[in-house]
């Protein structure tokens, strides 16, 4: 299969058409055409090869959404024509521990949809099948896009930490993943606080169904939090003072982590252990979990804010994610 | 009620006899004449008021055993002459959130039994009934009373951080609690290795039902333990090399604390995040945990090793315990 993709060829440089020929059809592989791919920030870190793991040329996307035109013979569940998204996560080895108990987003030999090959910029993408999930009929395909990793990045950490319904639960940082994070808790029952260092952001997260708002850049911002929340979800990127939140946790309470914002996580080992507290890290999710997090989307009506780009548009699209200009998650579409 | 007790005037000096009117019998309260109690660490660290909340004199003692020898009017379940136990903890709201769910011991109206009155180091101590565990009938008095605090300060995190039977445990330090972890840990059904920087210990670890021992002083003790546990336990008070203890857990598995060794948890981020660990802390346990814990013990016919000494040697065994010299737990008897 040819591929018409859009890659870099150096570090940080303006993506480019680039051609391309997929490997063999496998027996577990399909091939998808492309409707869409949304942009997440860490195409934009592997573009500027951030983890220092990028091979160039690279072509980003691991938010891809589009139909199967073809499946190898030992494909089940899924058909020629099916809509279908893959999410950061595009293989695994299938037989270890973590794959068997429905933890594939832990295995050692994880795949990664555009790390380990040419990603979803593009107008194909051929992979194992079991890394692909059908998209529920009440979502449309932009909105899909986004969550396939974006979506699951919040609402695993939400299920895996078993987030109930009385609980007050603080989402840091009101971007592409805190919108939906906001809307997962609120959709789960729970007394959601959003944080943001915007003001602006106010009024759109309460319509998200946050209950209440901090402005975390106000001075003091965090006296009047001491022993507040549950859960306190961080979907920043960037480092943060983790111990004035790891303050606003209750006893019990566990600060979650999906980011790499620093390459250490401190925390007061004086209210982690007499406070009970937890600190946890939660990382994408298993395709039986990004099956239920759409089917949730889907019936919740989770409102995905998207900005529409065409895929020929991608330098357009990438300038405006790193120029924080999008609300909240831009998308490509062929 | 007088009581004959033994007190501290200054920082870290010998205790002397020193006697006491304890306040009023209230009406939840009950007296108990105290056979026997445990020396901890914990009371060590009060005497040289390493924590700077010391109030002299000082009488240190939280593992207390006795008979009940009066009861106030409200005290249910409990009567003059049961065998009881009392912990760290001897007091709380009973109306907070913590309490009216069975975790009393985040209770942040907390009375602490050798903090915020006389402990246990003497002839009687008064207390809250509901603070007052019965020992169970197959457990002698002098084992019974390191479990108080010792043994639920490691039985709760098992449970709270849910430990299952199929999961591999590393219990890290192999002394008072972690003679008792490993006990617990195997009887739950785990797969225990026992983490030690005394090659001395290797023999008697098996023998309490450590399947492997792993001496931390040899060199490359953890390179070849990377992605090895499901469950840290750190029962060492000292400051450990958390990071590399961290890559001995398998992803999605959880180191936990106990101890205030360092006033700060670091961990490392990705190996958090990507593996899906967690670092919590657990904090004594709430009188139903130790309820529990005690019967599980005579049940499991847990082996407390202790060191019996005369209360009027109360100088002798706290000697003996800073020497570390006392395996595993040093008890007072009158």
């Amino acid at each position: 299969m040819k591929v018409k993709a859009y890659a870099a060829f150096h570090k940080s440089e303006d993506l480019k058409p680039f051609e391309y020929e997929a490997k063999d059809l496998e027996a577990d592989f399909i091939d998808v055409e492309i409707s869409h791919c949304g942009i997440c920030h860490s195409d934009i870190h592997l573009l500027d090869d951030a983890l220092g793991i990028t091979k160039f040329p690279y072509v980003p996307g691991h938010e891809i959404v589009g139909k199967i035109t073809a499946a190898g013979d030992a494909v089940k569940n899924l058909k020629v024509g099916d809509r279908i998204g893959v999410g950061w996560q595009s293989g695994s080895c299938h037989a270890c521990e973590y794959c068997v108990s429905g933890n594939e987003n832990c295995c050692a030999g994880m795949q990664s949809t555009c790390v380990s090959q040419f990603g979803g910029y593009g107008s194909h993408f051929r992979c194992d099948y079991r890394f692909a999930v059908k998209i529920p009929e009440g979502l449309s395909s932009d909105k899909a896009a986004p969550l396939m990793c974006g979506g699951v990045t919040v609402y695993q950490p939400l299920r895996y930490y078993n987030v109930t319904p009385n609980q007050k639960v603080a989402v840091v940082g009101i971007g592409g993943l805190g919108h939906l994070a906001v809307q997962f808790a609120a959709a789960f029952g729970c007394e959601v606080t959003a944080i943001s260092t915007s003001e602006t952001k106010r009024a759109e997260a309460k319509e998200l169904g946050a209950e209440h708002f901090v402005d975390s850049s106000s001075k003091n911002a965090f006296s009047k939090l001491a022993n507040n929340f549950d859960v306190i979800l961080n979907t920043v990127s960037s480092d943060l003072p983790l111990q004035e939140y790891f303050t606003a946790l209750k006893p019990m309470g566990k600060l979650i982590m999906i980011g790499l914002g620093s390459s250490n996580v401190t925390v007061p080992a004086p209210a982690l252990v007499l406070g009970q507290r937890t600190v946890g890290g939660s990382w994408i999710g298993s395709p039986s979990m990004i099956d239920e997090m759409l089917n949730f989307s889907a019936r919740k009506k989770v409102n995905v804010k998207t900005e529409n780009f065409a895929m020929a548009d991608v330098n357009k699209g990438i300038k405006s994610v790193r120029e924080n200009k999008v609300r909240y998650r831009a998308v490509l579409v062929n």
